[in-house]
């Protein structure tokens, strides 16, 4: 389409870092930005010189493209494991990076418009499961200032490197030492619904502003705390009843529900509230979620 | 269509109270709500009884069908100038009403589904002028709380004795002596279009759940301030300019444009902000909907 003269955005040039983990490693590494210790690998060899090198096992590998939700990712606890991933014929390309002794994981997610102009939200913490986003905290609780800050400027300044236009969110790893650069996604990011009803912009209303080149909207949170629990389906697979029950039992709650059929552990919909103490809010969004599933009836 | 056995909702027998201003006084007054004094008339020697019987000129002549924004309200300084209004053949009827000294003008809104849900929103202040709304601040800055509940509990009765369903406005004057019911609205209403962007719900999704009998939404205010400013149409008659100009000068505003040609005094766009200084927030959103009609240029 670029060739053809429609204005992609973001562009090819950027978006083949999102796709690409290991040219994405390679940037980021020549623009010294915070990254696990990493490497391309094709042989359990090469592994086992990793490991030898300056980490321990166990290790991660990860298929440099296609991967997502937690595809395309193993934790390797020896060589021989290693050998059995990297034998996957239809994996263009392997890297092992080390397991970083997280406390927790965050997203730093920023809009640029072609323009240049750019904002940067809360940084927010993440809880995966199984690779899977579960909930989202806004901004992460607790948080360091200086490694929010830090976080925020990583995300800008790869936005701004690999001229990414639109919404660009950075996943870290937050570390006791700094944050560490985990995954790129250019594009709306579950780790910024919150802002929908949490943010004076969301991110869609940012992400089409920046790719029309208008003035992006202020990413400020409105509301002290904002949780996000995902519904990701569970033994339900008829949720207008249980919409309706967590509609009446707590209005205040903002159900999103995406249409979609069920499947076991597909995002189906997410749960927001915003607030002031986490505690609370997390225990209604979760309570929505549950019953919306089907894992609790009252 | 309600013959045909569509559901329409609010009904015709309700609607007929928001269509009809002296249907509507007759009902409120049999419900005791609180209103300014008004009789029906039809002669300029009616308005003179209903003046020598307790009020003082100037008093308001209304047409009962077919006014908004100010359209079909009449004030009138001595009988001769009612005799010339009432003289409009194609008003089908008129009620007189005494010139109420409020300290300033409020909305209550409530949304109610057809099983009787129920909720009702901070009660704001409107600024009018000419019979038009220019300004809402929600909530209603300083108000007694007592007027506000009073306000609160007036719009909830008015909803379920006539079986409105969806979006009620009351429309009232503030008075030292407590508040008075000016006019009612049955639909998504200008005075609630802050809470687009200041309520948990906003009145439009309020209004679908309550036509659709879906629970209610939280009607909360998300910050202490919200301030709505309407953009009625002046000397600019492009406003994309204008407009990019605003986003980029404060981020932090929200501009709704409605996308319609515009014309002087026309409703065709509103901005609003959310915080906690009235003040800020009303220097903020006068001065985008000033350069938006052209009445500055910086």
């Amino acid at each position: 389409l670029e060739l053809e003269g429609v204005a992609v955005r973001p562009g090819a040039e950027a978006l083949v870092f999102a796709q690409d983990k290991g040219l994405m490693r390679q940037r980021l590494a020549e623009l010294a930005m915070p990254l696990p210790r990493w490497r391309r690998v094709s042989r359990a060899s090469e592994v086992a010189a990793f490991v030898a090198e300056g980490s321990s096992f166990p290790v991660v590998l990860k298929a440099t493209r296609g991967g997502y939700d937690g595809k395309g990712v193993w934790v390797v606890h020896d060589p021989a494991a290693a050998d059995e991933i990297l034998a996957h014929d239809q994996v263009p390309g392997f890297i092992v990076e080390e397991m970083v002794p997280f406390t927790r994981e965050l997203s730093a997610m920023v809009a640029r418009s072609p323009s240049g102009q750019a904002v940067a939200y809360p940084v927010v913490q993440t809880v995966q499961r199984d690779g899977i986003c579960h909930e989202v905290y806004a901004p992460a609780p607790g948080i360091d200032p200086e490694h929010a800050v830090a976080a925020q400027q990583v995300a800008l300044r790869i936005a701004g490197e690999l001229d990414v236009v639109g919404m660009l969110a950075v996943e870290m790893f937050d570390t006791p030492a700094g944050v560490l650069v985990n995954e790129l996604a250019m594009r709306p990011h579950n780790s910024g619904h919150w802002g929908i009803d949490g943010a004076v912009t969301s991110q869609f209303e940012n992400h089409l502003r920046a790719v029309l080149d208008l003035p992006l909207g202020d990413p400020s949170a409105t509301a002290p705390v904002t949780v996000m629990v995902n519904l990701l389906g569970g033994d339900l697979t008829d949720l207008y009843p249980a919409y309706l029950h967590c509609m009446a039992r707590d209005p205040g709650l903002k159900l999103h529900m995406y249409g979609k059929v069920v499947k076991p552990g597909r995002k189906v919909g997410h749960v927001t509230a915003t607030g002031t103490a986490l505690d609370d809010l997390l225990d209604r969004t979760r309570h929505a979620v549950a019953y919306l599933r089907g894992d609790i009836d009252e």
